[in-house]
This record gives structure tokens, C-alpha cells and sequence, in this order.
């Protein structure tokens, strides 16, 4: 039994989703949760940049003693990972949980990637499946506007915009036949229907969020670090109007709990 | 003749339309462009940290002996632009100008006005062009998704994701027939020919970065303030690899010039 918290963080609220899967695996736990919702997207910044982020992130979630830290951002995964050898406590990250999942999948060794272009570009789910099983096909692609139209609440089924936004980018995917899709932006799971329904029966979606929130409960079990409480708390860098209405979005749920501001930048770096 | 420079800012590359603008009316003057692409977008923020960094962006231009400065940010025009008031130098934003040629330009008195989502909230082209004519109908409808849509380079006058997007944030403006739309993004000039087709004949598109331009040569003439050299500099707080075809797509030619890097957080606040 470990009552310290999880820590989880997120370019911005898009790591809610993530949390909205640890609510499901590990509802007793005691979780911090923080966004940098002040200095979101990390997508588009350069990798130093990021990383410097990543770190401060990272050190605030330390002051609030947490046992496990979990990068709910595919940004951060893909190139910032190498910051979890500087942490006294274990890293999850999003790639890793799903790359394995996709591969574990795959019936037929094709598989796509979706992401930001910065998640993209670092080919971080890629080079992760290709070292599992280097005769893997993976064609991945950038989705950028996918983020803005799930902020906008436009994730209704037969939403025509998302849907015409979705088959171009899943387009290149359906060419190359894979039967497996890794949704590697926290985003994306809000409209899941809409790219399961343009991809068609008979491919699996692998939801990156949900399978590093089943790696963490995995870790804690086998490491006799389960805790109690249920205790949630948010923290964010910035807080705009439309923070409930998107947060309402990618957790499923209205945030009851207080959300507390955080002055991030005085966390080093 | 006053050969400093002009200076112009933004919350990212957005303000790069009204640099297309000025080339255009004041091909002579010489231009220092701050884009704050390390901190963009401020539409997303609260209006404390749009106002911390609008004075530290401000700070940086006057470094470089600025003899006007430019508010090219929709954002910052609407929610910052009283910090004008702590200024050197004369200063031009976007919302006047626009709002004083659209008042000008409708015939019915039912104007509509595009922006992001805090420049709708602030209701700044709504309020100045009430101020000018409080019988006018003015319509506001926040559309956040073009500024990526245009980001990603769909805007070709028959792409069917913008034109769907489009006709869902047009609606309102239709229903209510304006014949006026202000144009309150420096995005949104790169798809007009979209926003026209859909609203129809009849109807006039305000562009507030041009409207500033103008402005800006008009205040320069009277004042005797015209300079030459031609000299155009830019800078940015970071700069991702999207850096070039954003620009590009935005201004309407490559940068050539030099872009340079700068730490803003420097520049007090």
C-alpha cells in the first residue's frame, strides 16, 4: 500500500483523457494532475524547448511527492523520454505502452500512426515498433486539425467536418491496408467512432492514453504500490474560459474538484 | 523622412499577413517583426498573461528604436491594447481601423465579425462600431478551427474540409444577412475566397491586417514620418520546423531575410 500520489502530465488538458482512463483502472488512487495550459502546444515548439518544459513539469509534480509520473503527451514521449533517467521514481510514457499494444495486434504487420506533427516527425512510435519486429510496415500522419476540432466539441458521430478532416488524414493509412491504428494523440480518442467508422470493421484501434493508464496499474500491482483515497487534484499553468467546456470534452466528465494555478516557469530550467 | 523602423508584433506568424499588407502600401519602410512563436497562441490564455506578454513584446521592438509599433494580433488588439497608453511611440492596432471601414462600407447596418475565441469574448470590434453607430446589428461568431485549417495550407478555394467549416461558422452571419464581414484574425485573408463564395455577392470582406496597414501609411504620411531602406528583419521567441511553410503561407512568399531567435522572457513583465 502506497497512498502517495500518481503524477500525470500534459502539454495542456489534452492528458484529461488519460485520466479519464485511470479513472476507470485504478478509480482508489490518489492522482495530481498538471497542464501546462499556459504554454500549450508543446507540439510546435522545438525540441529544446520541450524538453526545458518537460523538466519543469516533471520537478513540480516531484514537490507533490508522487510514487509514478506519467507524460500523458505524445509530444513530450517522443522527445522528451530521456528525461526520466534524471527521476528518483518510475516514468511512464505514452509510446511504449502502445507501440506494444499495436504490435501485439497487428494481424497483418501493417500499422498506422496518428499524432501531432511534432509526435510525427520524431517517429517515436515507429522506431518503438520497429524495434520490437524490424518486417513491420508503419505509415503514420500528422493530424493538426483533429486537436482544434475536438476542442471545438465537433466529435458528434456524423459531424461532417471532423469526418471530411478525418478521411484525408486516414486516407494514406487505407491505402497501405494497415489493420491497426494507434491514436498517438490524447486528443484523438474523442472521435474514435468517427475514425473507426472511415477505417471499417476488422481494424483495431489502439487508444495510447488507455494502454499507458493499464501499464501504470500493471507497475503498481505488480510492485505492491496500489494506494487508496481517490483523491484527485488539477493543477493547470493558465486558465482561460473555454478550460470547462474542454476539459468537460477529453474527461468525459465535468471536473468537480478545484483546479489550482501554477506558476510553472519558477520550477528551474 | 524618418528611417526607423516599424516596428510589428505578434502572438505568432499570424501577424506575418499584415507584413504582406505593408509590403504592399509601404514597400519602402524599413520593418523589425517579432512573432512570439514560442508563447503562440494568446487567444488561449487569460487576459493577465496576454497583457504581461504584449508589454514584454512591446519592450523588444522599442529595443530596436521603433518609430510605430503594430499590433498585428487580433488577441492582443482586443484584450492589451490599452497598454498603448505606456508607450513612446504611436501605436495602431487592429480592431479600429477595421471596425471604422466596416461601418463605413454597409449599406444595411448588419455586420459580422470572424475572430478567435477571445476576440469574440471581448467584443472589441462589436463595442468600437457601436460606438461609431449604436444602430448597427452586429453578428460575432468565434472561429477557432480556421486558424489551423489555414495553418495546414487547405486553403484552396475547393477544399472541401475549409469550405464545410466555413459554411458552419458562416451560418449565423447568413442568417442574419450582414453585408459587412470583418475579417478580426490575421489568419483568416489566406482562405477569403472561400468566406466569399459562401456569403455571396454583395457582401464586403474587412481585412483588419490590411485596414492597419493603411492606417499606418496614412499616419506616417501626415506626420512626415516616411522613411526608405526597404529593410525587413524578423524575429521569433522560437522556431519550429513548420516555421517556413507557415510563413509562407501567411505572407504569400518565402522569408528570405534572416530570422533570428529571441529569449523574450528577458524583456521584464
Amino acid at each position: 500500500m502506497d497512498k502517495r500520489p500518481i503524477g500525470v502530465f500534459d502539454s495542456g488538458l489534452g492528458g484529461l483523457s488519460v485520466i479519464k482512463e485511470l479513472n476507470r483502472v485504478l478509480p482508489e488512487e490518489n492522482i495530481v494532475y498538471f497542464g501546462d495550459t499556459g504554454r500549450v502546444p508543446y507540439g510546435t515548439k522545438s525540441a529544446e524547448t520541450i524538453v526545458k518544459y518537460t523538466r519543469q513539469d516533471e520537478r513540480f509534480l516531484l514537490s507533490h511527492d508522487v510514487k509514478l509520473i506519467i507524460a500523458a503527451c505524445g509530444t513530450v514521449s517522443s522527445v522528451a523520454g530521456f528525461t526520466a533517467d534524471e527521476l528518483p521514481v518510475p516514468f511512464i510514457e505514452v509510446v511504449t505502452p502502445a507501440a506494444k499494444a499495436a504490435v501485439k495486434a497487428t494481424k497483418n504487420g501493417r500499422i498506422g500512426v496518428l499524432g501531432t506533427a511534432a509526435t510525427v516527425n520524431s517517429n517515436s512510435y515507429k522506431n518503438k515498433m520497429l524495434e520490437i519486429d524490424p518486417n513491420l510496415t508503419v505509415v503514420q500522419n500528422a493530424c493538426p486539425v483533429f486537436v482544434q476540432l475536438v476542442e471545438s466539441g465537433w466529435i458528434d458521430r456524423d459531424d461532417e467536418v471532423t469526418i471530411a478532416a478525418a478521411k484525408r488524414y486516414l486516407q494514406p493509412l487505407i491505402k497501405h491496408k494497415v489493420d491497426t491504428v494507434i491514436l498517438g494523440c490524447t486528443h484523438f480518442p474523442a472521435i474514435k467512432d468517427i475514425i473507426a467508422d472511415i477505417m471499417g470493421e476488422g481494424v483495431t484501434l489502439i487508444n495510447s492514453g488507455e494502454q499507458a493508464a493499464l501499464a501504470a496499474a500493471e507497475y503498481l500491482n505488480t510492485n505492491g504500490l496500489l494506494g487508496e483515497g481517490g483523491r484527485r487534484r488539477y493543477f493547470v499553468s493558465d486558465r482561460a474560459e473555454s478550460f470547462a467546456s474542454i476539459a468537460g470534452i477529453l474527461l468525459g466528465t465535468e471536473i468537480e474538484d478545484d483546479v489550482e494555478m501554477v506558476a510553472i516557469e519558477s520550477f528551474g530550467g
